[in-house]
């Protein structure tokens, strides 16, 4: 059995980035930048007021003679003159002449005639040309999840498209002859299939295109036809099939299609029958059947595999200090993932691990908000100690 | 000017939830409940072994002889008698008379007797009938943005459909005549639009359907026909033309339609002029034109109305608590919202504020991770002082 760390290593090991693709900005938010967005343009483009007023001389106390307005979008095409202002706008083009603006609230205007009693600072309430950029500067690099700020920016340096990764196809195969999906007329000793659509709704929460392959029974031949059908996905999840058992048909199906394994068994818990491998160039990771365990072991792998798929760094679940609720026992040579609820408090967070940890029971996998991570052969805790935690809702699951 | 609280707290007053549509579980992830998932199964379905193994009476200490085998999805349909056992599969139904399942690794198996070593607790190893949820049982409140645990749980429940709120539609309206879209020809002056691509895909983040209206130029009719195309939104969100210079045309030309303002300016910074109100039924939420002010109005507020319109309790943004990273002078009387970076450290999150707080400055806006909450008249703080902070990417933004 190997550790979690090296079985996510060798997992992201043998995972490059897929293609990318240009799509629409409208598109573009979530997606992974393939290459880094230079500025088309200049912003401001040229020296604009920051405030609503008057562009003046600051070396000119006034009163001014008010020679016209520059809404937004319509430059004044003199040049300010001394004892002139200009009327003028939040974003409009500071007029030849005129180093200062003057902000509405601190003038007295009459007719024609503008005057304030406030001391003026050359250069006040003006944003300089480029101040937020250059054209030619890099604004987004490469290998970024593009945010709803990222897009604006992208707008905002005129760009109507951007390069990103395509979305990674997962193909999930569901196997088992207990297996039927939802809807579908259920037999005697039948269960209903979860882990798909669990897997499914995590894939497109990290971003991924899930593939729902049709499920496999328990046949060589049935496993190895639905396996074919992952081919041009991007990595093929299987979950079932993968235990020690007489029933662990998957590593033998795929066997007979040249399956190269890699590993089978993760030092953790839920999860042991972890297997990863390669189908010729098809990344394979078949997770266990029971929906706890495939959940904590996507969250853990599936995860950082999309994330490396799609551009950017592979890694652990980014995770939380808090202080822990309840005593926990100590932990045995098996990395475990405790089911939890966190609770705000004054100075941050408290878990508190659920007293069942059952690995069959969807319904409290469902109401947990964390995982509490306990190291191979931590001590027993009592509550008020601290802890790493996995918020559930920080990684898609 | 009003405070933040009091805006929002009358921007979500006048939102009800928008109405209900069936989609399939494949599409459910993210969208909220609109009634209670209720279970049309019970989980297991009977008792069921928990692990592979062979299912005995635990008052017979063996050895036993093997009398068949139960895969998953394949009952035996028999009664076990004493001295018998049955090979059993995690997940397959135990069979009439046995009442214990002695795991595999805990036998030796010799032809067709089977024999053990080990104590049997009666019960040991089984899945009770109904231990993880039942039939009729509420597994889902309505109300819940459903996560992938969610869809899973829902799926085995044995549901093809689930009951959501349809995603709201938000109609965004950029005004000015210095707007152009991004890649379209740019004038002396001109400007590319950056807010309503930033919000289109904040109103994505949040779960809504932005509707982008076309760019309206400064002229009130203009204006009031663009705001037409709204009908049939659930929102209207307009960016610019909310200050309080000559060009605030948004109001005059909203006015003439018949609008009810709310309010339109708030005690914050960056967006004072942040306008509410009700154009017949529909929403109208004016954000200022300034991309940094906007955004930070959208998180506020904008957020929060979705999060509303689509059934789930809108609220404040979700806070940190971070170390300040850097010294801050006194606050005014206007909430202040400082661009910062957050970082990771031993005992949580360092926060420290740009030096430059520009509100035109969309660069930093994407470079920032996080929003330090300043209340109205906060004294100066210390670097090491705790402090309130938004993190964007919990947020949406």
């Amino acid at each position: 059995m190997i550790s979690v760390e090296e079985a996510r290593s060798r997992i992201l090991a043998g995972l490059r980035p897929v293609s990318a693709e240009m799509v629409p900005i409208a598109e573009a938010w979530g997606r992974v930048s393939a290459r880094p967005v230079e500025s088309r343009l200049t912003q401001p483009p040229r020296d604009v007021s920051a405030m609503d007023g008057y562009a003046v001389r600051a070396a000119d106390p006034g009163p001014y003679t008010l020679v016209g307005a520059a809404p937004a979008g319509h430059p004044w095409p003199g040049t300010l003159g001394a004892g002139e202002a200009l009327r003028i706008f939040t974003g409009s083009v500071i007029p030849n002449g005129a180093d200062s603006v003057v902000i509405q609230e601190d003038v007295s205007v009459d007719g024609a005639s503008v005057s304030t009693g406030e001391p003026i600072r050359p250069g006040q309430h003006i944003r300089r040309q480029g101040q937020d950029f250059a054209a030619g500067q890099v604004l987004v690099p490469a290998g970024r999840r593009l945010t709803p700020r990222d897009v604006g920016l992208i707008a905002a340096a005129n760009h109507p498209w951007v390069c990103v990764h395509r979305r990674p196809r997962i193909a999930i195969l569901a196997t088992g002859d207990e297996i039927v999906l939802p809807g579908e007329p259920l037999p005697e000793g039948g269960i209903v299939s979860s882990n798909s659509h669990a897997l499914s709704a995590l894939v497109r929460a990290c971003g991924g295109i899930p593939v729902l392959l049709p499920v496999a029974g328990d046949e060589i031949e049935v496993i190895a036809l639905a396996a074919d059908q992952a081919a041009g996905c991007d990595m093929l999840v299987t979950t079932g099939g993968a235990s020690v058992g007489d029933h662990d048909l998957v590593a033998q199906a795929l066997g007979g299609r040249g399956l190269a394994m890699d590993f089978w068994k993760i030092a953790m818990r839920p999860g042991k029958p972890l297997m990863h491998g390669h189908l010729g160039t098809l990344p394979l990771l078949g997770l266990p059947g029971n929906p706890v365990s495939a959940m904590v072991c996507a969250v853990l792998f599936l995860r950082a595999a999309i994330d490396q798929l799609q551009g950017l760094a592979g890694g652990p679940p980014p995770t939380l200090r808090a202080t822990l609720g309840a005593d926990l026992a100590a932990n045995d040579h098996r990395a475990d993932h405790l089911r939890a609820r966190l609770a705000r408090t004054e100075s941050g967070w408290t878990a508190t691990a659920f007293a069942r940890q059952d690995s069959g029971q969807m319904r409290l996998l469902a109401e947990a908000d964390a995982l509490i991570l306990r190291a191979p052969h931590a001590p027993a805790l009592k509550a008020g100690a601290e802890i790493e935690v996995i918020a559930l809702s920080e990684v898609g699951a």
